[in-house]
C-alpha cells in the first residue's frame, strides 16, 4: 500500500504540469527497491477551487501532497526516500517557484495494520510479467 | 461520530455502483447495535478524476475507504465489525473484480476527543421518533 | 503550516456562506498571536456531491472541518483556540442550524515533524511588509 494524494490550487492550472508531479511520485515509488509493491502504488490530483490563503490577498498558490502507507518501514529508508523525493518535487517546480508565491509541501502518514483491509489484484500484472 | 471518505477512480464510472457502497457502509453502521448513532453517520464519495496506478499502463482501477470515527469503541468490537464491512465490500464488487484489475481498501482512522468539537440537531430526527 | 479542509454537503448551495467560513477560519488563525505564521495558512474547501447521512431519508446536512497542522503547539492554546474557533463556526451557521438539520464538526489533527517538509515562499509577503 502506498496512496498519495496531491491537493492543488487550480489557479496553477496551465502554469504547472501536475500529471507529471503525479507520474513523478509514482516513479520515485517504484524505483525504491522494492518497498513499494507496484500494484499498490495509487498516487491522485485533487484540483482545489475554493481556497483562502494567508491573508486572501494574493495571487498565491500552493501543493500539498500527503503520502498513506502501511506502517513498518525503517526509519532511516523513510528519512532518505522523502527528503530526496522532495527535493524532486522542488525541482519540478522550481522554475514556477522563482517567479510565484508556491507552498509545496508534503506529509507521511502510517495506517495501523490492525485497521487496514486490503483487496488488490493489480499485484498479479506484475507477477504475470516476471 | 461516523465519518466514511469512498474514493473512486471515474474509470469505474457505468461499471460499478458507488452510491450503492455509500448506502452498504451506511446500513453497515447503522445496523451496529447503536455503536453508531444514526446521526452521526456521514458517507461521502469524491470521483478522482487523474491519477497514476501502479505502473500507469493499465486500465486499473481503485475503490478507496476511510472511516473516521470517535476514539474508545472496543477493539474487538472494531476487529470483528470492520472485517465483515470489508468482506460486503468485496462482495459488492465481486463480479468486476473477477473482470477488472482493481485495488480495493479500507482504512480505520480515530479522532482524539480532545481535538473533537461537534454540533449535530441531525441526531433529533432520530430521538422524535422513538 | 495550517491547513484546513472544509468538506461541505452540496445540499447546502446557496443557503450557506461557505467561503465566508473559509475566510473565517484563516482570520481565526491570523488572530492567534503568531502561532499560525500567514504564510501557512492554507483553507480549503470541498463540495460533496454525492452522500448517504444517517438514514438517507433527510435532508441532511453536513460540514466537515479537519485541521492538519505541525505537532507541538501547548495544549492549552489548542484547547482554548479550537473551542473559540468552534464557537465562531457555530454562530456562522446559528440561523441555518434553526431551521435545518445540520452537523457541524471540527477534527484537529498533528503532523509529525520527521515526516513534514515544506517548501514555501509565500512567507516572503508578510516578510517584506514588515
Amino acid at each position: 500500500m502506498a496512496h498519495a494524494i496531491v491537493e492543488w490550487t487550480d489557479n496553477l492550472e496551465g502554469d504547472a504540469d501536475i500529471h507529471g508531479l503525479l507520474s513523478l511520485i509514482a516513479a520515485e515509488m517504484r524505483d525504491a527497491d522494492g518497498v513499494f509493491p507496484w500494484g499498490g502504488i495509487r498516487i491522485r490530483g485533487i484540483k482545489l477551487t475554493d481556497y483562502v490563503i494567508a491573508d486572501g490577498k494574493g495571487d498565491d498558490a500552493f501543493v500539498n501532497i500527503t503520502v498513506k502507507m502501511g506502517a513498518g518501514r525503517p526509519a532511516e529508508f523513510k528519512a532518505r526516500f522523502f527528503a530526496q523525493l522532495f527535493e524532486k518535487v522542488k525541482a519540478h517546480f522550481a522554475e514556477l517557484y522563482d517567479r510565484r508565491y508556491l507552498a509545496l509541501s508534503l506529509y507521511v502518514e502510517e495506517a495501523d495494520e490492525a485497521g487496514s483491509f486490503k483487496h488488490n489484484n493489480i499485484h498479479k500484472r506484475f507477477r504475470k510479467d516476471s
